[in-house]
């Protein structure tokens, strides 16, 4: 069951409110998750009592986002073990919940397998006590991950652009909001913004959901960066007018020859990029590479509904309760729509990978394998048979 | 002044609504526009009663689409003549209303010609009516090289493309809404598809106005064509998916280089296609090319306000009425917006310019300029002195 409560804003600065936080007792345990649906209109909190909401608020994008759905579905876990609801059932609905973030199945996996370890030797409340202990490893890993993907892209544009002053092109939403930090991408762009490094970050809209004007806008906005909003088909005149120093991005899964899988528009971009000679970077945690995913070609695109296009749904009226057909339509009734939620960018698109266990660059197989290994998760990712499920 | 009509539904199959008239006495001399603001949702008549009202319509897009300008620029010092205004007060408001599509600048300049030439002789009324007769022309024209350009782009596909079964991708609108006649690009595609040809037509929804997913969509449906509309981002996916045949898009000015402006979001596809090796054709009348733009970078390019891109305006609330901040705000407040209107494609990767005098491919500049100089338009182009204007 879900929620929702009205949040008092916070002022600008520093984002205030955190996009996802467990309640114990006597308030939880519940999962409150910030209905990013309803950004930058109302700041709506979500709680969620149980599984099929929270399955709800992912397949809706009230909690979005590649790192941030890894925590949530690991705290999914949590949440199904400490309200005594069926776990392999919460395992099953929330690792199909979206299929193609690689983050929200290693999550959930995580702590599925901390829980059934517990299981196996005890009671169920110790078990649900490890699926939570796991599901906070999680976040607090995501975390770190974002303060070292932030060091380790910071000190690759100095590298890449050494004159400084970058004017950084990025699209959808990578910062705070998906992260249990500040993000992948937009924490890269955020701490060139605190070494006064950023001379402008231009944000795709990102169609058809918005997430750059509504989201990063918003985070950009609260931190005082220099941004402007731009339609995702004016970028190519920032390109060929030399406007743009670098492309950050962010991925919801990277195969294991480096191809990237991100929001839709992003592949544009990366031929643009090559196009124009400019550096497409990709931030993303290790836990985003899926070394069992061979290349691009195998990475399943989620199609999304017709209507996310044919109609326009307001913020304010979105949220985990309204599906599609809530909005106002836009093209001529019955109209089909071709939406897909990724594409797909090839490895010889992509300048450098910054992970939070190092920048691989060039991008090939066996230098994105050596940085998975060296990652802290590397054993959670293959070492203890998980991979069998 | 302008006024509203509701208009009724006049069934699917061809347009039956002419996207602007000439009304004689005694409902006129007004100029009747079908209010394209307020499609797909409401076919609305604007009538146009004097020059102020029709530039207002220019500006808020209510009539739009290059060739459609130069007919309704014609019309517009007609009406001012017709009506005892100054003409030329209203050669000049209807020349500045915008400043990218040439053919605007073109259509006004035409029957301001045909005005001075007549006053010179004789009477006023004489030289209204040599005014509308201009105009009159104008349209006529239009409507012919409509034709021309559909037989043409019907051969140069049938050449680039021996299989047959077109998968066409356009981007903004170019069909019987911008014309006397069926168009431009749509009107190639319009002849694909009654050649049994077109096996896909893909809409770029053209963000930020989406004339692709309100006009082109109702333009396809009400033809029967097989279409499908997406975001323009996505257009990345489905080349490299290999869905895209062939590139058809409109241009709203030409420069003597061959350099196409037109609708913003036409650049990046013009890049896609190179990379994917796709032709990347342009239709357009000859009237659009401006011999006196010497290149690309000559070329003004309108920067519309931001509230198009962080404001979403309802189709049915928008209108000559109701401008910028009228619609619902899906950025954050005070979010500053890069709104081109046009983006600029470089001579080298386009494919083809086709015309109603031919086909210029490749497309240099000295091709450029041989084909327009067959055009029956060539004349009033540059032989009359009036460029220096």
């Amino acid at each position: 069951m879900g929620d929702h409560y009205e949040v008092s804003e916070k002022g600008a600065g520093a984002l205030a409110i955190p996009s996802l936080r467990w309640e114990e007792p006597p308030e939880g345990p519940v999962l409150v998750l910030l209905d990013q649906t309803r950004l930058p209109a109302e700041e709506v909190e979500l709680v969620c009592t149980d599984v099929p909401a929270l399955v709800q608020a992912i397949r809706t994008l009230a909690v979005r986002g590649a790192p941030l759905l890894g925590i949530a579905g690991a705290y999914g876990v949590a949440l199904a073990a400490a309200r005594g609801f069926d776990v392999e059932e919460a395992v099953e609905a929330l690792s199909q919940a979206r299929p193609t973030a690689v983050n929200l199945a290693y999550g959930v996996r995580r702590a599925a397998a901390a829980y059934r370890a517990a299981a196996a030797d005890g009671a169920g409340a110790q078990a649900a006590a490890a699926a939570l202990a796991e599901a906070r490893a999680v976040h607090a890993e995501d975390i770190e991950a974002s303060t070292r993907m932030a060091e380790h892209g910071l000190a690759l544009l100095g590298e890449l652009l050494p004159g400084g002053g970058h004017r950084i092109l990025t699209h959808c939403n990578t910062g705070a909001l998906v992260s249990g930090g500040e993000g992948t991408a937009l924490a890269v762009a955020l701490a060139a913004h605190r070494a006064g490094e950023l001379r402008r970050l231009w944000v795709d809209e990102t169609r058809p959901l918005l997430q750059g004007a509504r989201l990063t806008a918003y985070e950009a906005s609260r931190a005082g960066m220099a941004y402007t909003v731009l339609s995702d088909g004016a970028a190519g005149s920032l390109f060929a007018g030399g406007e743009v120093d670098a492309v950050l991005i962010g991925a919801d899964r990277i195969a294991a020859d480096g191809s990237v899988a991100n929001k839709v528009g992003s592949y544009p971009l990366a031929v643009l990029a090559r196009y124009h000679h400019v550096p497409f970077v990709v931030v993303a945690p290790t836990s985003t590479v899926d070394l069992d995913t061979a290349e691009g070609a195998d990475i399943e695109v989620e199609q999304r509904p017709a209507q996310e296009v044919t109609e326009f749904s307001l913020p304010s009226a979105q949220g985990a309760g309204a599906g599609p057909g809530a909005g106002i339509p836009v093209a001529p009734l019955g109209a089909q729509a071709y939406n897909p939620a990724f594409d797909v960018t090839p490895p010889e698109l992509v300048t450098a990978i910054v992970t939070e266990a190092g920048v691989v660059s060039p991008v090939t197989s066996e230098r994105l394998a050596e940085v998975c290994s060296t990652s802290r998760w590397s054993k959670s990712r293959s070492g203890n048979g998980m991979m069998a499920e």
